[in-house]
């Protein structure tokens, strides 16, 4: 038996080999601009943000991951995830196209090599006591997963960050 | 020719194994009592803090291992880190003993499966901006050392955080 890869430990398993894809290509976007980011961020809510970028400067991006027009259909409440970020976007391969998404959100094409962001997103700022709470929930999660690597027995239920 | 494994990557061949072994034990700890945490985090100043703890409701405090009485001789600017948290703590094997340690910083004996708080530290409350800074800081490196294993393009300088 072998220990499991990191790439393993990491992945959680919920997304599909496409969505994997556009979750790469986006990252590499928004590091090159400055962002650090977390996948998969549990929030207050209960859902589950695809991806949660945080800039130098403390502002809050949420990119939510489309990889088919079924899987936007299916998603009735991303209004919701304004709620906890100051922009929101979608991200989707560039063969879904922009025009299928909902033009009040930011829209961001991406393979697994890269991504661009055709249409930026309204900037709707959060609250002082809302940030500050995105603040800790995204710095807890990172360092709590990172600490399940370094000490496996510090593995964690996420739903109680 | 094999993959780094998780632990290779998250170890960054600083610390000696008795260090190591502290900061293991001192880390199931802090998480017992609720924070989560991040080693070898670059501080403002320059210098790294071995552990830096964040707790529920936003509080830091840092740890400094120290393994050896040389390890802590050799330390003449061990108040600076007081810059950076709300309590500071040296950890450090039990058989080192309490009274070598300063008294007017907490005190934790820890081998490589757990820890103790033997001395309290005292409070000396960061300025909401100090405390905004730690807490970007805290949360950029926790995510961009994740992202680094998630995507190994996307290792990164940690001396630029």
């Amino acid at each position: 038996m072998f220990a499991p890869s990191t790439a393993e430990l990491l992945a959680d398993g919920r997304q599909s080999e496409a969505a994997l894809a556009v979750q790469r290509g986006t990252g590499r976007l928004l590091r090159a601009l400055g962002f650090s980011l977390v996948t998969e961020l549990p929030l207050a809510s209960g859902r589950r943000a695809d991806i949660v970028a945080l800039s130098p400067r403390g502002d809050f991006w949420i990119v939510e991951i489309k990889s088919s027009l079924a899987d936007l259909r299916a998603d009735a409440k991303w209004p919701e995830y304004r709620l906890h970020c100051d922009r929101l976007f979608f991200a989707a391969p560039p063969a879904l196209g922009r025009e299928i998404f909902p033009a009040e959100a930011g829209f961001i094409a991406a393979d697994a090599y890269g991504a661009e962001i055709l249409d930026d997103a309204p900037e709707h700022r959060l609250s002082g006591a809302t940030r500050r709470a995105m603040m800790l929930r995204f710095a807890r999660c990172a360092a709590l997963r990172l600490h399940g690597l370094a000490d496996p027995t510090m593995r964690f239920d996420e739903t109680a960050i």
